[in-house]
Protein backbone atom coordinates (compact mmCIF):
# COMPACT_ATOMS: atom_id res chain seq x y z
CA UNK A 1 0.00 0.00 0.00
CA UNK A 2 1.45 3.30 -0.90
CA UNK A 3 1.91 5.92 1.62
CA UNK A 4 -1.08 8.30 0.59
CA UNK A 5 -3.60 5.47 0.78
CA UNK A 6 -2.90 4.78 4.41
CA UNK A 7 -5.00 7.78 5.56
CA UNK A 8 -7.90 6.68 3.38
CA UNK A 9 -8.00 3.35 4.36
CA UNK A 10 -7.75 3.82 8.01
CA UNK A 11 -10.78 6.79 7.42
CA UNK A 12 -12.87 4.04 5.63
CA UNK A 13 -13.05 1.37 8.47
CA UNK A 14 -14.28 4.25 10.76
CA UNK A 15 -18.06 4.19 11.59
CA UNK A 16 -20.19 5.72 9.17
CA UNK A 17 -20.86 9.34 8.91
CA UNK A 18 -23.87 10.60 10.20
CA UNK A 19 -25.08 7.04 10.37
CA UNK A 20 -25.14 7.13 6.94
CA UNK A 21 -24.30 3.98 5.16
CA UNK A 22 -22.26 3.89 2.28
CA UNK A 23 -23.45 4.02 -1.13
CA UNK A 24 -22.19 1.59 -4.10
CA UNK A 25 -21.11 4.29 -6.89
CA UNK A 26 -24.17 3.30 -8.91
CA UNK A 27 -26.24 3.85 -5.74
CA UNK A 28 -24.38 7.65 -5.29
CA UNK A 29 -25.05 7.82 -9.22
CA UNK A 30 -28.61 7.69 -8.95
CA UNK A 31 -28.94 9.69 -5.90
CA UNK A 32 -27.09 12.54 -6.20
CA UNK A 33 -28.57 15.69 -7.07
CA UNK A 34 -27.06 18.97 -7.31
CA UNK A 35 -27.87 20.41 -3.55
CA UNK A 36 -28.14 24.62 -3.04
CA UNK A 37 -29.34 24.40 0.54
CA UNK A 38 -27.07 23.15 3.15
CA UNK A 39 -27.57 22.20 7.26
CA UNK A 40 -25.57 23.76 9.49
CA UNK A 41 -23.52 20.73 10.39
CA UNK A 42 -19.24 21.28 9.90
CA UNK A 43 -17.50 19.21 7.37
CA UNK A 44 -14.34 18.54 9.10
CA UNK A 45 -10.91 18.98 7.60
CA UNK A 46 -10.24 15.60 7.61
CA UNK A 47 -12.95 14.32 6.01
CA UNK A 48 -12.11 17.36 3.23
CA UNK A 49 -9.05 15.74 2.86
CA UNK A 50 -10.55 11.98 2.84
CA UNK A 51 -12.09 12.85 -0.14
CA UNK A 52 -9.23 14.85 -2.05
CA UNK A 53 -7.26 11.75 -1.09
CA UNK A 54 -9.40 9.65 -2.62
CA UNK A 55 -10.22 12.44 -5.82
CA UNK A 56 -6.90 11.77 -6.29
CA UNK A 57 -7.01 8.42 -7.44
CA UNK A 58 -8.71 9.58 -10.60
CA UNK A 59 -6.77 8.47 -13.46
CA UNK A 60 -4.89 11.30 -16.11
CA UNK A 61 -3.02 10.62 -18.93
CA UNK A 62 0.79 10.18 -18.49
CA UNK A 63 -0.59 10.45 -14.46
CA UNK A 64 0.19 13.71 -14.55
CA UNK A 65 -2.44 14.93 -11.80
CA UNK A 66 -2.67 18.44 -12.96
CA UNK A 67 -6.19 19.38 -10.61
CA UNK A 68 -5.29 21.37 -7.59
CA UNK A 69 -7.77 22.51 -5.02
CA UNK A 70 -8.48 25.22 -2.61
CA UNK A 71 -10.40 24.20 0.13
CA UNK A 72 -12.56 27.43 1.59
CA UNK A 73 -14.00 27.28 4.77
CA UNK A 74 -13.43 31.57 6.14
CA UNK A 75 -16.93 32.78 5.60
CA UNK A 76 -15.38 36.09 4.77
CA UNK A 77 -13.77 34.33 1.44
CA UNK A 78 -16.90 32.42 1.15
CA UNK A 79 -18.67 35.68 0.79
CA UNK A 80 -16.67 37.28 -1.95
CA UNK A 81 -16.89 34.28 -3.59
CA UNK A 82 -20.35 34.58 -3.64
CA UNK A 83 -20.37 37.81 -5.00
CA UNK A 84 -17.88 36.65 -7.83
CA UNK A 85 -20.28 33.82 -8.38
CA UNK A 86 -23.06 35.97 -8.93
CA UNK A 87 -24.61 35.50 -5.89
CA UNK A 88 -25.46 31.79 -5.60
CA UNK A 89 -26.10 30.90 -1.93
CA UNK A 90 -24.51 27.61 -2.03
CA UNK A 91 -21.36 29.67 -2.06
CA UNK A 92 -22.16 31.56 0.87
CA UNK A 93 -23.87 29.29 2.94
CA UNK A 94 -22.13 25.57 2.36
CA UNK A 95 -19.78 24.59 5.37
CA UNK A 96 -17.04 24.20 2.58
CA UNK A 97 -16.35 25.41 -1.29
CA UNK A 98 -13.70 23.80 -3.02
CA UNK A 99 -12.02 25.63 -5.95
CA UNK A 100 -10.71 22.88 -8.43
CA UNK A 101 -8.33 24.26 -11.07
CA UNK A 102 -5.83 22.86 -12.83
CA UNK A 103 -2.54 24.06 -13.64
CA UNK A 104 -0.36 22.72 -16.29
CA UNK A 105 2.25 25.29 -15.47
CA UNK A 106 3.19 23.78 -12.40
CA UNK A 107 2.76 19.89 -13.55
CA UNK A 108 5.16 21.06 -16.28
CA UNK A 109 7.74 22.49 -14.09
CA UNK A 110 7.85 19.56 -11.83
CA UNK A 111 7.31 16.35 -14.01
CA UNK A 112 9.91 14.66 -11.62
CA UNK A 113 6.96 14.08 -9.64
CA UNK A 114 4.78 12.06 -11.67
CA UNK A 115 7.11 9.64 -12.94
CA UNK A 116 6.66 6.36 -11.76
CA UNK A 117 8.93 6.75 -8.25
CA UNK A 118 10.17 2.87 -9.14
CA UNK A 119 11.33 3.66 -12.57
CA UNK A 120 15.64 3.65 -12.72
CA UNK A 121 16.94 7.38 -12.89
CA UNK A 122 17.41 6.93 -16.62
CA UNK A 123 13.54 5.67 -17.19
CA UNK A 124 12.56 8.36 -15.44
CA UNK A 125 14.30 10.74 -17.44
CA UNK A 126 13.33 9.33 -20.45
CA UNK A 127 9.76 9.94 -19.45
CA UNK A 128 10.35 13.77 -18.49
CA UNK A 129 12.02 14.32 -21.82
CA UNK A 130 9.00 12.63 -23.49
CA UNK A 131 6.77 14.41 -21.43
CA UNK A 132 8.30 17.75 -21.72
CA UNK A 133 8.29 17.06 -26.03
CA UNK A 134 4.76 16.29 -25.67
CA UNK A 135 3.56 19.80 -24.11
CA UNK A 136 6.37 21.31 -24.73
CA UNK A 137 6.15 22.14 -27.88
CA UNK A 138 1.76 23.08 -27.00
CA UNK A 139 0.61 26.83 -26.24
CA UNK A 140 0.30 27.75 -22.23
CA UNK A 141 -3.34 27.88 -23.20
CA UNK A 142 -3.48 24.81 -25.24
CA UNK A 143 -1.95 22.82 -22.34
CA UNK A 144 -4.42 24.45 -19.57
CA UNK A 145 -7.67 23.39 -21.90
CA UNK A 146 -6.16 20.05 -22.14
CA UNK A 147 -5.29 19.73 -18.02
CA UNK A 148 -8.69 20.79 -17.55
CA UNK A 149 -10.22 18.51 -19.40
CA UNK A 150 -8.23 15.90 -17.22
CA UNK A 151 -9.25 17.92 -13.63
CA UNK A 152 -12.65 17.03 -14.95
CA UNK A 153 -12.42 13.01 -14.15
CA UNK A 154 -11.16 14.04 -11.07
CA UNK A 155 -14.62 16.15 -10.43
CA UNK A 156 -16.34 13.33 -11.40
CA UNK A 157 -14.60 11.40 -8.84
CA UNK A 158 -15.29 14.04 -6.43
CA UNK A 159 -18.60 14.17 -6.80
CA UNK A 160 -19.77 10.75 -6.67
CA UNK A 161 -17.76 9.69 -3.62
CA UNK A 162 -18.78 12.59 -1.98
CA UNK A 163 -22.50 11.36 -2.26
CA UNK A 164 -21.69 7.64 -1.29
CA UNK A 165 -20.02 9.04 2.22
CA UNK A 166 -22.77 11.16 2.56
CA UNK A 167 -22.24 14.32 1.56
CA UNK A 168 -24.23 16.52 -1.01
CA UNK A 169 -22.36 18.88 -3.51
CA UNK A 170 -22.95 21.62 -6.16
CA UNK A 171 -20.74 21.69 -9.04
CA UNK A 172 -20.74 25.40 -10.70
CA UNK A 173 -19.13 26.95 -13.74
CA UNK A 174 -21.03 30.05 -13.37
CA UNK A 175 -17.83 32.70 -12.17
CA UNK A 176 -16.17 35.72 -12.68
CA UNK A 177 -13.10 33.47 -13.03
CA UNK A 178 -10.37 36.38 -12.97
CA UNK A 179 -12.10 37.53 -9.84
CA UNK A 180 -12.17 34.19 -8.15
CA UNK A 181 -8.13 33.83 -9.19
CA UNK A 182 -7.83 36.90 -7.12
CA UNK A 183 -9.62 35.93 -4.41
CA UNK A 184 -7.90 32.99 -4.15
CA UNK A 185 -4.61 33.84 -5.55
CA UNK A 186 -4.29 30.94 -8.23
CA UNK A 187 -2.16 31.79 -11.09
CA UNK A 188 -3.71 33.47 -13.89
CA UNK A 189 -2.55 30.53 -16.13
CA UNK A 190 -4.68 27.90 -14.52
CA UNK A 191 -8.11 27.30 -15.15
CA UNK A 192 -10.66 26.83 -13.09
CA UNK A 193 -12.23 23.22 -13.52
CA UNK A 194 -15.33 23.77 -11.14
CA UNK A 195 -16.46 25.88 -7.72
CA UNK A 196 -17.73 23.08 -5.42
CA UNK A 197 -20.10 23.65 -2.49
CA UNK A 198 -19.70 20.83 -0.21
CA UNK A 199 -21.60 19.79 3.51
CA UNK A 200 -25.15 17.78 4.10
CA UNK A 201 -27.63 19.08 1.92
CA UNK A 202 -31.09 20.40 3.87
CA UNK A 203 -32.91 18.80 0.73
CA UNK A 204 -32.39 15.99 -1.85
CA UNK A 205 -31.33 18.76 -4.69
CA UNK A 206 -33.18 19.57 -7.88
CA UNK A 207 -34.06 16.84 -9.75
CA UNK A 208 -33.22 17.45 -13.62
CA UNK A 209 -33.69 14.59 -16.16
CA UNK A 210 -31.01 12.76 -18.65
CA UNK A 211 -30.93 11.54 -22.22
CA UNK A 212 -31.86 8.03 -22.41
CA UNK A 213 -29.70 5.14 -23.10
CA UNK A 214 -30.71 5.26 -27.08
CA UNK A 215 -30.62 8.75 -27.83
CA UNK A 216 -26.54 8.93 -26.70
CA UNK A 217 -25.38 5.57 -27.23
CA UNK A 218 -24.48 3.05 -30.19
CA UNK A 219 -24.08 -0.47 -30.43
CA UNK A 220 -21.39 -1.90 -32.54
CA UNK B 1 -38.54 8.04 -10.67
CA UNK B 2 -37.68 9.35 -13.98
CA UNK B 3 -38.38 6.90 -17.02
CA UNK B 4 -34.67 6.43 -17.70
CA UNK B 5 -34.11 5.01 -13.85
CA UNK B 6 -36.39 2.34 -13.81
CA UNK B 7 -33.56 0.00 -16.21
CA UNK B 8 -30.84 1.05 -13.55
CA UNK B 9 -32.72 0.97 -10.64
CA UNK B 10 -33.79 -2.83 -10.96
CA UNK B 11 -30.45 -4.12 -12.07
CA UNK B 12 -29.26 -2.52 -8.77
CA UNK B 13 -31.58 -4.94 -7.28
CA UNK B 14 -30.39 -8.21 -9.25
CA UNK B 15 -27.88 -10.25 -7.97
CA UNK B 16 -24.15 -8.71 -7.12
CA UNK B 17 -22.38 -9.61 -10.41
CA UNK B 18 -19.40 -12.66 -10.60
CA UNK B 19 -20.06 -12.55 -6.91
CA UNK B 20 -18.50 -9.46 -6.20
CA UNK B 21 -19.89 -7.56 -3.70
CA UNK B 22 -20.24 -3.76 -4.96
CA UNK B 23 -17.92 -1.04 -3.41
CA UNK B 24 -18.53 1.99 -2.31
CA UNK B 25 -17.31 5.13 -4.33
CA UNK B 26 -14.80 5.48 -2.08
CA UNK B 27 -13.28 1.67 -2.19
CA UNK B 28 -13.54 1.41 -5.98
CA UNK B 29 -11.42 4.71 -5.99
CA UNK B 30 -8.48 3.41 -4.05
CA UNK B 31 -9.29 -0.28 -6.06
CA UNK B 32 -9.41 0.79 -9.40
CA UNK B 33 -6.28 0.54 -11.30
CA UNK B 34 -6.05 0.53 -15.41
CA UNK B 35 -6.18 -2.91 -16.39
CA UNK B 36 -4.63 -3.91 -19.60
CA UNK B 37 -5.11 -7.69 -19.58
CA UNK B 38 -8.76 -8.90 -19.81
CA UNK B 39 -10.14 -12.83 -18.74
CA UNK B 40 -12.12 -13.94 -21.89
CA UNK B 41 -15.50 -13.39 -19.56
CA UNK B 42 -18.19 -11.80 -21.83
CA UNK B 43 -19.95 -8.77 -20.76
CA UNK B 44 -23.46 -8.24 -21.82
CA UNK B 45 -25.27 -5.44 -23.71
CA UNK B 46 -27.33 -5.29 -20.71
CA UNK B 47 -24.65 -5.02 -18.20
CA UNK B 48 -23.30 -1.92 -20.63
CA UNK B 49 -26.42 0.11 -20.80
CA UNK B 50 -27.18 -0.30 -17.33
CA UNK B 51 -23.15 1.22 -16.71
CA UNK B 52 -23.73 3.70 -19.72
CA UNK B 53 -27.44 4.94 -18.51
CA UNK B 54 -25.27 5.59 -14.42
CA UNK B 55 -22.61 7.10 -16.14
CA UNK B 56 -25.39 9.11 -17.93
CA UNK B 57 -26.26 10.75 -14.30
CA UNK B 58 -23.53 12.60 -14.53
CA UNK B 59 -23.99 16.59 -13.68
CA UNK B 60 -22.84 18.85 -16.69
CA UNK B 61 -23.30 22.69 -16.62
CA UNK B 62 -26.80 23.63 -17.99
CA UNK B 63 -27.56 19.89 -17.73
CA UNK B 64 -26.53 19.60 -21.24
CA UNK B 65 -24.67 16.07 -21.71
CA UNK B 66 -22.55 16.30 -24.59
CA UNK B 67 -21.43 12.90 -24.26
CA UNK B 68 -21.88 9.90 -26.39
CA UNK B 69 -20.79 6.86 -26.79
CA UNK B 70 -20.24 3.60 -29.65
CA UNK B 71 -20.15 0.64 -27.76
CA UNK B 72 -17.89 -2.29 -29.65
CA UNK B 73 -17.73 -5.39 -29.15
CA UNK B 74 -17.20 -6.52 -33.02
CA UNK B 75 -13.67 -7.89 -33.35
CA UNK B 76 -12.95 -6.76 -36.35
CA UNK B 77 -13.71 -3.40 -35.39
CA UNK B 78 -11.92 -3.86 -32.36
CA UNK B 79 -8.58 -4.86 -34.56
CA UNK B 80 -8.53 -1.57 -36.75
CA UNK B 81 -9.27 0.23 -33.41
CA UNK B 82 -6.38 -1.47 -32.50
CA UNK B 83 -4.11 -0.49 -35.34
CA UNK B 84 -5.49 3.03 -34.74
CA UNK B 85 -4.85 3.13 -31.00
CA UNK B 86 -0.74 2.35 -31.67
CA UNK B 87 -1.33 -1.31 -31.01
CA UNK B 88 -2.20 -1.48 -27.48
CA UNK B 89 -3.65 -4.48 -27.00
CA UNK B 90 -6.19 -4.30 -24.28
CA UNK B 91 -8.15 -2.10 -27.62
CA UNK B 92 -8.13 -5.95 -29.47
CA UNK B 93 -8.91 -7.82 -26.23
CA UNK B 94 -11.16 -6.25 -23.81
CA UNK B 95 -14.83 -7.89 -24.52
CA UNK B 96 -15.69 -4.01 -24.98
CA UNK B 97 -14.01 -1.06 -25.65
CA UNK B 98 -16.14 1.84 -25.23
CA UNK B 99 -15.46 5.31 -27.79
CA UNK B 100 -16.63 7.94 -25.40
CA UNK B 101 -17.12 11.75 -27.32
CA UNK B 102 -18.52 14.61 -26.96
CA UNK B 103 -20.89 16.28 -29.75
CA UNK B 104 -21.75 19.68 -28.77
CA UNK B 105 -22.84 20.07 -32.43
CA UNK B 106 -25.51 17.49 -31.99
CA UNK B 107 -26.47 18.79 -28.51
CA UNK B 108 -26.56 22.96 -30.15
CA UNK B 109 -29.40 21.30 -32.30
CA UNK B 110 -31.42 19.25 -30.34
CA UNK B 111 -31.43 22.29 -27.29
CA UNK B 112 -35.11 21.18 -26.68
CA UNK B 113 -34.30 17.99 -25.59
CA UNK B 114 -32.15 19.34 -22.47
CA UNK B 115 -34.45 22.06 -21.18
CA UNK B 116 -36.38 20.16 -18.12
CA UNK B 117 -39.27 18.96 -19.48
CA UNK B 118 -41.38 20.50 -16.75
CA UNK B 119 -40.85 24.26 -17.41
CA UNK B 120 -43.67 25.68 -19.10
CA UNK B 121 -43.31 26.19 -23.19
CA UNK B 122 -42.37 29.88 -22.19
CA UNK B 123 -39.59 28.87 -20.49
CA UNK B 124 -38.38 26.46 -22.62
CA UNK B 125 -38.28 28.83 -25.08
CA UNK B 126 -36.26 31.24 -23.01
CA UNK B 127 -33.80 28.98 -21.77
CA UNK B 128 -32.93 27.66 -25.67
CA UNK B 129 -32.65 31.17 -26.54
CA UNK B 130 -30.58 31.51 -23.41
CA UNK B 131 -28.25 28.40 -24.36
CA UNK B 132 -27.81 29.62 -28.05
CA UNK B 133 -26.90 33.09 -26.84
CA UNK B 134 -24.36 31.93 -24.38
CA UNK B 135 -22.50 29.14 -26.94
CA UNK B 136 -23.94 30.22 -30.40
CA UNK B 137 -20.94 32.83 -30.22
CA UNK B 138 -18.46 30.48 -29.37
CA UNK B 139 -15.98 28.39 -32.52
CA UNK B 140 -17.21 25.26 -32.91
CA UNK B 141 -13.84 24.53 -31.89
CA UNK B 142 -14.40 26.00 -28.51
CA UNK B 143 -17.17 24.65 -28.26
CA UNK B 144 -15.69 21.35 -28.48
CA UNK B 145 -13.23 21.56 -26.08
CA UNK B 146 -15.88 22.86 -23.70
CA UNK B 147 -18.57 19.69 -24.30
CA UNK B 148 -15.17 17.43 -23.94
CA UNK B 149 -14.17 18.74 -20.65
CA UNK B 150 -18.16 18.17 -19.60
CA UNK B 151 -17.96 14.83 -20.99
CA UNK B 152 -14.70 14.27 -18.76
CA UNK B 153 -16.80 13.98 -15.63
CA UNK B 154 -19.31 11.34 -16.93
CA UNK B 155 -15.98 9.39 -17.72
CA UNK B 156 -14.78 10.07 -13.92
CA UNK B 157 -18.26 8.22 -12.78
CA UNK B 158 -17.75 5.63 -15.75
CA UNK B 159 -14.43 4.91 -14.18
CA UNK B 160 -15.72 4.39 -10.69
CA UNK B 161 -18.97 3.00 -11.01
CA UNK B 162 -17.78 -0.03 -13.57
CA UNK B 163 -15.13 -0.96 -10.64
CA UNK B 164 -17.90 -0.76 -8.00
CA UNK B 165 -20.01 -3.12 -10.33
CA UNK B 166 -16.83 -5.78 -10.33
CA UNK B 167 -15.77 -4.20 -13.83
CA UNK B 168 -12.29 -2.97 -14.92
CA UNK B 169 -11.27 -0.35 -17.54
CA UNK B 170 -8.10 1.36 -19.15
CA UNK B 171 -8.84 4.72 -20.34
CA UNK B 172 -6.71 6.07 -23.33
CA UNK B 173 -6.14 8.70 -24.84
CA UNK B 174 -3.20 7.20 -27.34
CA UNK B 175 -5.01 7.14 -30.70
CA UNK B 176 -5.39 8.44 -34.15
CA UNK B 177 -8.22 10.39 -33.52
CA UNK B 178 -8.99 11.10 -37.21
CA UNK B 179 -8.60 7.46 -38.04
CA UNK B 180 -10.74 6.26 -34.80
CA UNK B 181 -13.57 8.63 -35.85
CA UNK B 182 -13.34 7.44 -39.77
CA UNK B 183 -13.68 3.86 -38.26
CA UNK B 184 -16.62 4.61 -35.95
CA UNK B 185 -18.68 7.15 -38.15
CA UNK B 186 -17.80 9.98 -35.35
CA UNK B 187 -18.32 13.33 -36.63
CA UNK B 188 -14.99 15.39 -37.69
CA UNK B 189 -16.58 18.47 -35.33
CA UNK B 190 -16.32 15.77 -32.39
CA UNK B 191 -14.11 15.32 -29.86
CA UNK B 192 -12.74 12.02 -28.72
CA UNK B 193 -12.74 11.82 -24.89
CA UNK B 194 -11.27 8.62 -24.14
CA UNK B 195 -11.00 4.77 -25.39
CA UNK B 196 -12.25 3.34 -22.72
CA UNK B 197 -11.58 -0.79 -22.61
CA UNK B 198 -13.92 -2.73 -20.24
CA UNK B 199 -14.16 -6.14 -18.98
CA UNK B 200 -12.76 -8.56 -16.25
CA UNK B 201 -9.33 -7.94 -15.46
CA UNK B 202 -6.95 -10.68 -15.36
CA UNK B 203 -4.74 -9.07 -13.21
CA UNK B 204 -5.16 -5.77 -10.55
CA UNK B 205 -3.23 -3.37 -12.93
CA UNK B 206 -0.55 -1.39 -12.60
CA UNK B 207 -0.47 0.71 -9.49
CA UNK B 208 0.31 4.04 -10.21
CA UNK B 209 1.73 6.96 -7.73
CA UNK B 210 -0.40 9.94 -6.55
CA UNK B 211 0.42 13.30 -5.26
CA UNK B 212 -0.45 13.90 -1.39
CA UNK B 213 -3.29 15.94 -0.63
CA UNK B 214 -0.51 18.19 0.86
CA UNK B 215 0.91 18.47 -2.24
CA UNK B 216 -2.15 19.61 -4.47
CA UNK B 217 -4.72 21.16 -1.96
CA UNK B 218 -4.72 24.58 0.38
CA UNK B 219 -6.80 25.10 3.42
CA UNK B 220 -8.44 28.75 3.50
Amino acid sequence: MFQNDIAAAALLTDEPRSNTPRLSAAEAALARHSVRAYRDVPVTDDEVRTLLELTGRAPSAFNLQPWRFIVVRDQAVKDRLRTAAYNQKQVGEAPVVVAMYADMEDTMVHLDEVVHPDLTPDKKAGTVAMLQNTFGGMTPEARATWANAQANIALGYLLLIAKSEGFDTSPMLGFQADEVKRILDIPAHATITSLVALGRGADDGFRSHRHTVDRVATFV
